[in-house]
């Protein structure tokens, strides 16, 4: 056993933090045995203690959509709309990955930046080329981080060399599936349809095949904007909306789904995230960025429906969460403002979402309670705690004001992971 | 006459950025010269050469909007509407600044940050405090900074050890007015009555007699939220509009005047803004936060009405007005997309904002421009240009994802400013 000594801030609850001042979390192969005020209550004398003094100990961050194949994007032609974002950008920097040594150089970068922010945990694109997929599967194995990791399926509305065969994708996917097939992995892949537009009904059957059969989790967009909607109803005219299109191709909760954006659902969709576990990655920064206008995050909680946070790279500018956080409670303040006067999303809500909301995804991930996969992260925030702080005002003065400086150690799995090599 | 080698970044108009990539800016007596190609142009033999090789050099910042004494709070009960944030945090913060050495310790740490950030002219509220104001104006002087340091006027509905008579009010500003008297100084005192709830008439019109006695601009927010709005109506009922409440105490363009805000201006205040020359400090991550609303940034331009950007710590969270810059973009996309359509600010826009039209406050600042004081940081982002980028894409990436850590040197009036001591 291990005993990890500090200030310890999760949340069991959205209302509220749970803190413990000087507090002790108990890990033994690599969960959380619990958390308790001194290390004598867990009552095992050679317990290893690391004692982290006046930091804070708190939930390592999942980033619940990010597109890894886009990085070097990321943060530039921020003046642009979706459509000349997209063919003059994101495909043609996404066909470089045919390159799997470009891939490696920049899935390198990007897992190291990931881990400067603290993320250990992430559901990622890739790109539709195996390789590069493979390499980026590889690379955050042997960090020691998690991810799910898509290789993504498209067959229309791209760039030729961006699209592929069904029978390619199901190929591809199926080797992928076989040769990170431990289901209780760090890495795993997931089932990447881009998005409804990308895909003829052929490559949308297949993925929901491929997902039931190698029992993968299954990621895409959804309603993030009010074009592709209407595009959507033209090429699904059977489905009664977007979501029910997903559905339809045993791509919406027959496995464990993940849907990014959800800017502009419908009552209908609301009611089909709900009855079908999908949880939504909302990404403050993407809507804000890319004009697609601002999520019902306070809809989704009150209607039970699952949330975590996306950093969205390159439609979002920022791979650290907790800006996401941030972010997220500015966009809830303005979507109340604008439309219809909903409660903002306060801060334990926003850090509960990104951290045992989100985690729920891979398990038992983002809190401290006994039973979870100690993932966590070390905060010495002592330069920005001058003055009499309380442990809260701590975690948001952090949150709001604090970058990677601050981040001394990252935890996955109880495993303390280094800094990956670029 | 000394010559500075590097990427040359700047904007003479808000439609693009001017780049001459490795150009040189020459710099006589705090001014710039010109900006060149190659030094050779300048044909001074013995004028010394600075080459900062593939860094950026930009114009420095500009914060027209910042309370210094609110500096404690940054970051800090975020999840608090206006008026309890008022009560419960921002008056008994101001309220300790009637403590010099509590004063000095936190200025010290505000003007070494805006340091950090790259801000070298601000326009900041102290408190009512003289004692307080006048140790602020002495630290920005000793660290060869520019700054408009307002004394705070304030007289009502605000705790009554912030109050002060208006003939006390009068008297410290006159001392500061007198001890600060150089026009030509980089450190001035500005007229700063809190806002028309905060000032009984017999302030504000004192205000106004003070700032055209001694010369002096004149600071004060405007029309941030629909509460105040309508409580200055009731407050002010001879005046047709919140802006022209000031106009006729001699606070609305008579001497320069910079107006926080302004998120919900009527048309005819729209028209008084822009025959008054008055600037708007806008102040886009405060909007948010504050759940103020999102103040039309694209008409004030169309509409040729003065903008700087402010930072309105602790309302707004972050100090860095290249952070503001992203907001202000983002805040114009989600203003356009709810109300009304209009085109969002740009990359150029906002960096002209930020430079050259907020330092026309402070006289010929915020440009490269020939006779324009030579205000500029020296940015390496070496760490962010890793693949091919231009040189706009390198300012974009510094923009969204830079921070302190890549600015390595700063001038205000040509001379090197260095880290102001804590």
């Amino acid at each position: 056993m291990k005993i990890y000594k500090a200030n310890i801030v999760y949340t069991q609850h959205p209302g509220s933090f749970d803190v413990l001042k000087g507090g002790c979390v108990a890990v033994e192969d690599g969960r959380v045995v619990g958390v308790a005020s001194d290390a004598s209550h867990f009552a095992v004398p050679d317990a290893e203690v690391v004692d982290y003094g006046d930091c804070l100990l708190i939930p390592a961050m999942n980033d619940m959509h990010v597109h890894a194949s886009q990085y070097r994007n990321q943060g530039i032609a921020m003046d642009l709309e979706l459509l000349p974002w997209l063919a003059n950008y994101t495909f043609p920097e996404e066909a470089k990955f045919a390159s799997l040594s470009y891939a490696d150089s920049v899935y390198r970068r990007f897992v190291r930046d990931l881990w400067r922010f603290g993320t250990m945990r992430c559901v990622t694109f890739a790109t539709t080329h195996y390789e590069g997929s493979r390499r980026l599967m590889q690379l955050f194995q042997e960090a020691g981080m998690g991810a799910l990791v898509g290789k993504v399926s498209m067959d229309r509305n791209s760039r030729p060399e961006l699209c592929e065969s069904v029978a390619d994708s199901v190929r591809h996917i199926e080797a992928l599936a076989e040769e990170f097939g431990d289901p209780e992995g760090l890495v795993r892949p997931i089932v990447t349809p881009r998005f409804i537009p990308s895909c003829t009904p052929e490559m949308l059957r297949a993925c929901g095949e491929l997902a039931r059969k190698y029992n993968l989790s299954v990621q895409s967009h959804l309603s993030e904007n009010t074009d592709e909607i209407a595009f959507v109803r033209k090429l699904e005219p059977e489905s009664r909306n977007y979501a029910d299109a997903y559905l339809r191709y045993g791509l919406f909760g027959q496995q464990p789904t993940v849907m990014a954006h959800c800017v502009w659902p419908e009552d209908e969709e609301l009611q089909l995230l709900k009855e079908n576990g999908v949880m939504v990655a909302h990404c403050p920064t993407s809507n804000l960025n890319v004009s697609s206008g601002m999520a019902p995050v306070r809809t989704f909680l009150d209607k039970g429906i699952r949330v975590g946070l996306g950093s969205d790279i390159s439609g979002g500018h920022d791979l650290s969460i907790f800006r996401m956080m941030a972010y997220a409670v500015q966009v809830s303040k303005m979507y109340g403002k604008y439309c219809g006067g909903a409660p903002f999303l306060t801060l334990p809500e926003v850090f509960w979402i990104a951290t045992k909301s989100a985690g729920s995804f891979f398990g038992k991930v983002g809190s401290f309670e006994p039973g979870y996969e100690f993932d966590a992260l070390v905060i010495d925030d002592s330069a920005l705690n001058y003055d009499n702080y309380t442990i809260v005002q701590r975690i948001e003065r952090f949150i709001y004001l604090g970058d990677d400086r601050y981040i001394t150690h990252r935890y996955c799995r109880g495993v303390e992971i280094p800094e990956p090599k670029v």
